[in-house]
């Protein structure tokens, strides 16, 4: 069951001349599902911290399956699930849905990590965060 | 081995926040090397035939790991593996390397279609496409 | 005034590396609010004609202006305008504003054209679109 | 008379369902042209200095005409002018020719800026990238 969902329709700009959605878009969705997941916590994905660092969420690996095409004007249901709540990482899944059909899935890992200087370290999941995720993967 | 590769540098607008090259570029990266590919054989990705109808290559699944980000104005080697030629599909894995460094894997699978009306039909590959595939893939 | 408005947010894909919304982004939400407005009028920017041809507006010319910075999460008003109803041509306008700040203005110019086969001939506003437009544009 | 030129293929990503390259990535491309110009020149569009801050040049006006469509796999060259020189801005002119026929021209006002902890600054144009500029306008 999903946390969260979202609904968005195909753009213009986002179809191809082969008169479908292009495939890359699929995964930019994913990821503005997933942070609109995380304003749903009351959060932000991209947390600036006192001392002007920042605890943000890179990707480690993302993979996409498409089942079938998406045009342009089409409303399409994002369903975000928390599907693995590691010690440093996250794992997300998120379902196309276009009518009752399942068009596309997404799935998607991040490193909690610290910035700074436009450097990259991996932390673990601070708990303030842990508890609010778990709290939504308990309902799925 | 790579069966092709090509170079390319990270422009301003693929930047994000973070200050480095946005995920989902490197999946667009990957198709824009797949069709370098496809003009290294003489063949466009998508062959307009005499019917009007066309033999074009959706993608069926994509999958990328990230290893260490990119920046603003790095040249980067992508190198194009056609990894597996299916009946009706193709598999190519496309690496990123940054000096000596892999720094992320793309790996894609695409459906061989007949696009006619906006509807995609699979079919074979045409035999003249399978040959010229197949001679790059012994060379790998 | 405003004929039509929509809310939107930036997204973190639509960040650069200087930390605000790439300024190509502007363009694009600029056609995707004009299109937001065809629906809202009951019709589709891309009107498919029984005979398989479409009425579509490619751009002629498109500027933009910029006055302030969009950030990650902004949520922007778009404020569309119809500008001018020509004979073969149309202009919008589009503000955004964020708070109560004006932070832009684009501007386009599109012409109504008859395409099929990948080509675009540009032809007379139809009298049913034309008078949708006025109606819109006497609201102002 | 261009400055420089760089030489640019559409990828089929660029284009949308009417079967051209969208509107909006001309202005990416004009901006991909201008910092190529940049480089030419031995200096990066985004001067980080000692101190941590950078010199940049956000965009202040970009507007673009279309002339004729680009498609998939057509080769297109950019040709960069210095338009004006001032106190602290720049103009650039951006031409699109395909064979021999102009398809687009975009021109762009960017500001000079100190960027620092994700504020701009306007500021004069420094010295040393001003001489450069000004030895490529004598040129033109």
């Amino acid at each position: 069951m999903a946390a969260f969902q979202i609904t968005r329709r195909v753009q213009f700009s986002e179809t191809d001349m082969a008169g479908v959605m292009h495939f890359s878009n699929y995964l930019r969705w994913a990821e503005d599902a997933e942070h609109a997941f995380w304003r749903s916590l009351g959060m932000s994905v991209h947390q600036t911290q006192e001392d002007g660092s920042a605890i943000s969420w890179p990707r480690v690996a993302v993979e996409c399956q498409y089942a079938a095409p998406l045009r342009f004007e089409d409303e399409v249901e994002l369903r975000v699930r928390v599907a693995e709540i590691g010690e440093k990482s996250l794992r997300f899944e998120i379902e196309f849905v276009l009518g009752r059909k399942r068009v596309a899935t997404a799935r998607t890992k991040a490193a909690c990590c610290r910035v700074a200087g436009g450097q990259f370290r991996s932390v673990e999941i601070p708990p303030a965060i842990r508890a609010a995720l778990a709290a939504c993967s308990h309902e799925g």
